[in-house]
């Protein structure tokens, strides 16, 4: 018996909010005044509270970590495969917090909130945050819940990003980084994408300029057309031409229905992602993403960005993820050996592109339950 | 003084219109009863008709290849640095024909002609049309011209897999195929960047179910985000990196202007084309394209599909194209050599993508001018 079969869930679990009401200085120059986050928690805090594991959540994902809802008994959270009774962020052993980030669409303040100057949805007034910010408002979180130090801060994808910057901005608060699938800031092509799929949404007429809510529009077409671009860059290749290869549905149609699997494929997730998520947090969350570049203030050196951390740090890459490649993660183990910082590097040859980060592989799983298990012991 | 100093161009052209009163058939099952190429023709057809070369286009380019018109001096043709007197494909020694393809909106019967049944635009109601139907049609024009057998048909991208087609389908009248950055049928990958591009072109309520010329209207923004992310993949994420990278127009400013040079680039794109193309026509280009796999029939044998070929070959890829990679065209090449062809292969080491084809690059050039010197030596 392998010992991932002895996992379990966490179980039915909660979201809870916290209300913030000192103002928040964004990177903007723009505040919140105040500001709720909903976050959920697995495992128990231990006495001298030093067994707590942020994760970070990447572009569409939310506090919903793992477990399930007692109402909705199948939405498991996004990370269940990671963090659990006995899995490699073992919630026997830590007290783990998933929060929903600024400006998101789950709970916390962000478009679809309650503007409290006007009593009525934010919407595109919301204003823009970045990877800055939420690391901020995390922080003001981790006040809230009494935790003066992370044992880790992880995430993949964006969520690597906000780890990375944890290390950087609360150095003395972050014990161990781990920064997967990520990148230290994004290349033109990571940029054109996200542009792309933001001239989707505002192309749409029923974004009406970011008001759509308060017409009782949704700008469904837009975000799917965004969904559908974004979803391309997060599978390899390889991957896509092994599962859908040039594969038809029921031979040549000679129209625009879909013909080829893979467009029924891209169709089917376009349509999901734009039933339950928010165009104006889409907006908002591909602008974090092209704005996080923590060697800009620094000359573009990202070892002189990264001098101020002091966390270790595992760095964890996948083979064919051509969003954030291998390279890119090797940039950030290369600024950090600069540093002489303590580094573990895990290359994981998988088939799966960028969603690697999120999926069952018993290697990448094994990479981060040894190295938490080494850090706690 | 190097040999290219001495090209000219072909000076002021003329496109040329060829009807044609039989009906075609379409690989579709549909018929056009009768129909239109614009075509251009440089230099002299010799006495024998031997010296003819075709030249196929790709997605968004026309019959318009090389020199300029008389009433617009700007409008330079597409492979201008390919095609002239002294040039690569040498207007001195060959008759060079470009043909805008069918269903294309550059003059060739298409969306944009008159329908005869209806006596409007065609518009939505024009068949789709194949590469196979494109060769067909070519072999026509041909015909009309009294060309029995071209030395040379060739083209880039769409316009090397009219070559590869005219060499299966019309052995006896291709005496040398030139593919370059071309593959043997789309991926995965390529087949769901297209189908992105036709949903943000359908979701566009100006399209008008492809009726929007009859309404005075034009999707202009679905076609800029189709544009926008085909660009994406035309060129390499290296040279935008070089090109573009994160450079700023004038700061962040936190809103959803274009801030990166990449977004202006692309809205520059997006913008010019969707001014001159038309979105049916785009539709039923990306599908030709997606179609495109003369090893279907054979089992996906691409060896046995190109059995009758009996022409000698040239393949050209870019290092850097990761729209059509060179495995691409290496399997064209193996699937060549599986049949004892007589075939040349040369993979050009350049940084600029896909669209390397288009570009002046004197290694390309120099293997073309070679290849097509030792043709008719």
């Amino acid at each position: 018996m392998s010992e991932y079969s002895q996992s379990q869930s966490v179980g039915i679990v909660a979201p809870q909010t916290a209300r913030f009401s000192e103002p928040l200085a964004l990177r903007s120059g723009a505040f919140l005044a105040d500001y709720e986050l909903v976050y959920e928690t697995y495992g128990t805090l231990n006495a001298d509270r030093s067994n707590a594991i942020l994760i970070c959540h990447a572009l569409n994902a939310s506090h919903h970590v793992a477990g399930t809802y007692a109402d909705e008994p199948d939405n498991v959270g996004w990370w269940d495969n990671m963090v659990g009774p006995g899995k490699p962020v073992d919630t026997n052993r830590f007290f783990v917090v998933g929060v929903n980030n600024l400006g998101s669409c789950f709970g916390s303040s962000g478009p679809l909130s309650i503007n409290p100057a006007t009593g009525k949805a934010w919407g595109a007034d919301f204003p823009l945050v970045t990877v800055e910010d939420w690391v901020d408002a995390q922080a003001r979180l981790a006040d809230h819940l009494g935790i003066a130090k992370f044992c880790a801060v992880m995430g993949g994808s964006l969520g690597g990003m906000q780890a990375l910057c944890w290390s950087i901005r609360y150095p003395s608060r972050v014990a161990h980084a781990l920064v997967i699938a990520a990148a230290p800031n994004l290349s033109a092509q990571n940029i054109a994408f996200n542009e792309v799929a933001r001239q989707a949404i505002l192309s749409d007429p029923q974004f009406s300029d970011g008001h759509f809510s308060e017409k009782g529009e949704k700008p469904r077409l837009g975000l799917r057309v965004a969904r559908m671009i974004g979803h391309i860059t997060y599978i390899s290749d390889e991957q896509m031409a092994e599962k859908f290869g040039r594969q038809l549905r029921e031979g040549l149609k000679f129209s625009f229905a879909p013909e080829f699997q893979i467009e029924s494929y891209l169709r089917y997730q376009g349509d999901k992602f734009a039933e339950y998520y928010d165009a104006n947090t889409y907006l908002r969350v591909t602008k974090a993403l092209d704005y996080f570049d923590p060697a800009a203030e620094h000359g573009g050196s990202l070892a002189k960005a990264l001098a101020p951390a002091s966390a270790k740090f595992l760095v964890v890459s996948f083979t064919t993820d051509w969003r954030f490649s291998p390279e890119r993660s090797r940039e950030i183990v290369k600024a950090l050996i600069d540093n002489r910082r303590d580094v573990a590097y895990a290359e994981i040859a998988a088939p799966n592109g960028h969603d690697a980060f999120l999926l069952e592989d018993p290697r990448y799983l094994a990479t981060v339950r040894a190295y938490l298990n080494r850090a706690m012991s």
